[in-house]
């Protein structure tokens, strides 16, 4: 491709709506423009970054035995009624109404529309496994769509979806994923991480998430300093304090604490950590027969955080997790949040594992403006249950029983899940079975954010200049710069020929043929990312050379005329 | 590919709701499935030859210096409103609102978003011509879908856009267009004709379809039988007759037709032929000042059809053609539209250039039951205006002026528009000219239906056996068929042996390895369409030799098995 036959669009300033690296450089890169909320359009850098990442997708699900098909972006609401996901989901699922008043919904995904189809096409045991995959535009009605193409209405993904009879089909074609995706994020030249991840609102049990490891990532991932583990932080198992909890030692005394509500104000008003306080939060319990709900005491120590998923996941507490308000509180305690505990309570109370490890510790006196001290558990606390309920903290031991956890940001770009029958039950989906009867197909399903790929890979890798694409998915393998072409015929003559030559190996080459100044194309070529240059100059050609620069290593050097293509070819990483 | 890692889905039974060959064929080989009105699913098959017309139609493109870009499906009102479609686009622009009540609409097409694009990043005629394609799913709530996929509602298209400084750079993109496009069906292995076309609700003034020819098709097109001419036949102009027009020799006279209304019942009645009767059809007039609308007479040879097309381009003629209802015609002639002519009316006649060389013919006599005879231009009918308002005819002289016309049908495949300003004015896109200027930007568009062409493909090539398709777009180039494989370990071996040199070669080959007696195998192959057929039997395999048979043709010949894969090489036209 030639500049003066292409659409750079770059831009010099910073774009003043775009809050992350990657959006901010995308918008000055010429990659994306913004037609409304969450909307946006590739221009042709982004297109091509794009096509790339889009198509090693393809070349990897192909090879793991996925077939691809292609569904309709716009469902009819029937299949939706039928899963009950017309009614759970809110307004991020887009509903409209054709000319025939019939309802409808943009697909945010495709789970219903393929579990209707294999319901229809597959009828024994036989045809299975099935996997099937596509990649599309989706829209997904966010509240709050920011952060670019990162976290847009509309956007690109690669879902796929499989059909299994029974549980070890399915984990089979799960595993083959998994490898799948570590093939993909690899081929793309990316520093990701599998990890351990909850499935959220699509149901299921098992699943994996991949990350792409980046300081601004929106999740935090923890790992195992001395092993392979790596898990959500959502996910990761805080493990019960090793050795024996400490006697009690102090008797129970209650002490003012006025204007003193955070766990932080108490602790520096009676001059003791954090660590040694007790938080206790309301939630409520599951509804009875009669409807109500209870509240339960959740405790936890008072530098540690809940975990909202541990918590909603135990028995007998209301899913999604419900806090209790201000009143509900103070009925039960007779006295507002920042004053109470668990001491007296006649309800259920659930201890953090780290929390029942404490002694001697400080909670709010069930009365407003005071605190309990020296509170000890079974003494002061007869009944409690105990269980994991909080977030990990840097520092804490692996679950996996090796090493310490170390905490990382990341950016989900892949997840995979492990669906069971959530869709299968909902629409009727089976097969007759080796024995000739009806049995229900178990499901996973795989996606991949290929266009928020895009925006992670550059939150990843960049600079003060610019983007540094990987070289499999950068949108020119090199940039070729002749300095002041048009007043060299020489230099014209090199270049063109140059061109020709990489071309004709198959090699990516932007030829930068504008009337600009070598200053101009070098800023350009290195904003949007270009990961090998070839700059031509009257002063090398005399010793029948170029200079070579790599973007991301800065590595200069000079290479003969008549070799560069064989040198540039043993420079690409793919 | 093996079949058995494959999901073919073809069914034997003709599915009872498909009106064409081609959604039945696409229905039974397993490519597509219904999902809604006007929306499907594609299967495996389907994907395969969606993205070979797809790979073809981008590299043409881009050969021709047109720039891949991607814009939202979903597009915001604000721009529909800023070019007058929100408002003149009937229920086919499918309108709704987000989460927040903002309106929005699925993308039909995308003149506005990309002349918005476009205005906000060329600034200078240096930038220009530019000219921008995407290939993407689109959505037009047709009021009656139908077809199959060649006339969906959610369909896919390349569609292109052109921006010039002055119709001289259009015209070279037009033409550039226009040598891509031919280059695009030829490479597709299509029989089509470029043929000039209306641009009917998308504006602009020059314009060609191109149509795959086939017996099926939903639209007639006008050929030449000496020369290149084509037209769509709503374009095509019908010339005036040679010669002068016979002299009046009867007298008028009214003459009892009861019971007749239509003119071949007329023609019945009076023992003559339908040309030498006369229609009148009443149409509405431009308004006039104060709103009304006269009407206006339109007289044709009772064996010719009127144009729309043509009339409502008439001066003076309402546009879009509005017909005169049953009321409005009484209130004129005092008859009903059985027995109307032009005889005695005081409002503006058209008469067709056909119609005007008639003499002595039969009109209605504006009054119920009658009809004149030995009617005469000038004697009798003294005011009228000539122009060219009928359809043309096989055998009408061609408008080129070199032989005759003939008349095919042909299925509309692409579609390229000079639109002249008519976005960039209303969405003022201009940039500063060489003078410094603001000008206006002249555009071109240009689209193909891509999912369509799979179907019209189809209709083009199949015969009682599936479908035929030509090399190029074929699921699979090779159906590799072993005869009764699970018993003999000879054929097994080598028809993997055969499988894994093909594949290598880079030959597109589905190897059968279903435990299905032949007669099925052939049968799903040849419904399916796969140009070339490998048969691998014991018999041959004696004399190291396999079967090889054309979809097409029905050749079949012997091939050494040393040989096979330069032999299929050299049969492959693509």
């Amino acid at each position: 491709m030639r500049t003066s036959q292409y659409l750079l669009s770059t831009v010099k300033e910073t774009p003043s709506d775009a809050e992350i690296i990657s959006h901010k450089l995308m918008l000055r890169a010429g990659m994306i423009r913004r037609l409304g909320t969450g909307m946006f359009s590739y221009l042709p850098t982004g297109v091509r970054v794009l096509r790339k990442v889009e198509e090693i997708v393809r070349q990897e699900m192909n090879k793991a035995g996925a077939i691809e098909v292609l569904l309709p972006m716009v469902q009819p609401a029937e299949l939706w009624q039928e899963s009950g996901r017309w009614h759970t989901m809110d307004a991020e699922l887009l509903r409209f109404k054709d000319r025939h008043q019939r309802d409808y919904i943009l697909g945010p995904t495709h789970e219903e529309v393929i579990t209707d189809l294999v319901r229809r096409e597959i009828t024994s045991y036989k045809q299975l496994p099935l996997n099937l995959y596509q990649v599309q535009t989706k829209f997904r009605d966010e509240r709050r769509p920011r952060f670019g193409v990162m976290r847009a209405r509309e956007f690109i993904m690669k879902d796929a979806y499989s059909f299994h009879l029974g549980q070890a089909s399915l984990q089979q074609t799960y595993d083959a994923m998994y490898s799948a995706y570590c093939n993909i994020f690899n081929r793309l030249g990316l520093d990701y991480r599998p990890v351990q991840a909850d499935s959220g609102a699509i149901g299921g049990s098992v699943s994996h998430e991949f990350h792409v490891l980046a300081e601004s990532g929106e999740d935090a991932i923890a790992f195992s300093d001395s092993s392979d583990y790596a898990a959500n932080i959502e996910m990761a198992e805080a493990l019960e304090p090793k050795g024996e909890r400490p006697a009690a030692t102090k008797a129970l005394c209650e002490v003012a604490t006025p204007d003193a509500g955070t766990v932080s104000e108490v602790a520096a008003l009676l001059q003791v950590s954090n660590s040694t306080i007790a938080k206790t939060l309301f939630v409520l319990a599951e509804a009875d027969e009669q409807g109500k709900q209870q509240l339960v005491a959740l405790v936890l120590r008072g530098d540690h955080d809940l975990n909202e998923l541990k918590a909603e996941k135990l028995d007998g507490i209301a899913s999604p997790l419900q806090f209790a308000n201000d009143e509900q509180i103070r009925a039960l305690c007779g006295a507002g949040a920042g004053s109470v505990g668990p001491v007296g309570l006649n309800i259920k109370i659930i201890a953090d594992r780290s929390a029942v490890h404490m002694a001697d510790f400080v909670v709010g006196a069930n009365k407003d403006g005071y605190h309990l001290t020296g509170v000890n558990w079974e003494r002061d606390i007869p009944q409690y249950q105990v269980a994991d309920i909080r977030n990990i903290v840097a520092g804490d031991p692996s679950p996996c029983g090796f090493g310490n956890l170390i905490i990382k940001r990341g950016i989900e770009v892949g997840h995979i899940f492990q669906l069971g029958e959530k869709y299968s039950k909902a629409l009727k989906a089976g097969v007759l079975n080796e024995e000739g009867k009806h049995q229900t197909m178990t499901m996973g399903c795989y996606g991949v954010g290929v266009s928020r790929i895009v925006a992670a890979a550059i939150e990843q890798n960049h600079d003060e200049y610019g983007i540094i694409w990987p070289d499999a998915i950068a949108p020119f393998q090199v940039a070729l710069i002749p300095m002041n072409m048009h007043k060299s015929v020489r230099i014209a003559e090199v270049t063109e020929q140059l061109y020709q030559q990489l071309t004709a190996a198959g090699v990516d080459v932007l030829f930068d043929d504008r009337r600009e100044r070598p200053g101009v194309m070098f800023a350009d070529m290195e904003l949007i990312g270009v990961p090998h240059t070839i700059v031509v100059g009257e002063r090398n050609l005399d010793n029948q050379q170029v200079e070579y620069k790599n973007r991301r290593t800065g590595e200069k050097v000079m290479l003969d005329i008549a070799t560069v293509v064989t040198e540039i070819q043993q420079k690409l990483t793919c």
